[in-house]
């Protein structure tokens, strides 16, 4: 009902905008908009200039394909951790979820995207190339599949598992099973059969 | 955890600055960030430019103190509106509210601000000086109060109406009482003690 009113063009062009943001539908947005502009002026300001600059000044990592200011990012570019370990996530909130257990040493690389046939997404989403050229690296013992266990994080880590095998590189894949702290009760039952059959000795 | 994680400066900033939004934490900023550099460059680029152009573009409507790209936005120049009732709302989504309801067909005054008191902000947060302006049109029968019917909104609404009254001016609140479609069962006490003491011959 809301969407009929008349709106001044630019509102409504900021409201259309501001759509883009994950999550965020007409009605949101158009909250959003009244806050910017009734509430914090100044941090519309700084939100226009962010974006502007992080567009303008974000590159890819060369190896990682994460988002970098340099060449080369700092994970990269830290020599304390394991070249001889890959771990390929999704995304960049992947990595950091990975970050967060301090249980992770090697490198990284980022697809920055994901195989999704439903969605009409297929492998041309992944720069096959720049993934190929990275796992080219002779020092590489062990390239971990660290994409989501969702049917487009399984597509995409069986699409890259074969390419891997087929160069000859050893991979490997996140456990499935029960999460941590959870009652067995409350677990669905495709991980309570995934971890029946993964079961290991006790 | 993710937050100790190094991030290029210009994606903190941007992180940063997308917390600017109303109701946005620092995951959510995140999530938002990673989303329009990933997936949706041409959108955060749009963005960035829609919001510099409202920001620009768009003034108070010197009548109603709504947005608009005019000296006397679109509703204020609708001369099929009554020009004889006024009614007040704390912001541009409250007009949009009772717009929607298509019961309402007299003039708006937008305060963009209300009082809190709790939260420090006081008389200054409306223009009390524009809106004495605005009431001052000899031809307004009625002056309604439609803030928001929380403690803010009550001491806006408190506020306003002595002023009016002690302009001679005629001053009405909108009803209140149990909602539209609802069970007397799930409404809240205050709600059917209010309902009960403004009852109406039936």
């Amino acid at each position: 009902m809301a969407a009929q009113l008349p709106e001044p063009q630019p509102l409504a062009d900021l409201i259309k905008a501001l759509r883009a943001l994950p999550g965020v539908g007409v009605r949101t947005a158009r909250r959003m908009a009244y806050h910017l502009l009734q509430q914090d002026p100044q941090g519309a300001r700084q939100l226009s200039q962010a974006i502007e600059n992080a567009l303008q000044s974000l590159v890819h990592c060369e190896q990682c394909n994460s988002f970098s200011q340099t060449q080369v990012c700092a994970v990269c570019a830290d020599t304390s951790r394991d070249p001889g370990l890959l771990c390929v996530v999704e995304s960049v909130s992947d990595l950091n979820t990975i970050e967060a257990t301090h249980h992770y040493s090697g490198l990284y690389y980022v697809l920055m995207g994901r195989i999704a046939p439903l969605e009409g997404q297929g492998a041309q989403e992944i720069n096959t190339r720049k993934f190929l050229e990275r796992v080219s690296d002779a020092r590489l013992r062990e390239v971990i599949l660290a994409t989501s266990f969702t049917a487009e994080g399984e597509t995409t880590a069986h699409y890259l598992g074969e390419l891997l095998r087929s160069k000859g590189i050893p991979v490997s894949r996140l456990a499935r099973g029960v999460p941590a702290g959870s009652e067995l009760e409350y677990i669905d039952a495709a991980t309570v059969a995934w971890a029946m059959a993964e079961r290991k000795p006790a």
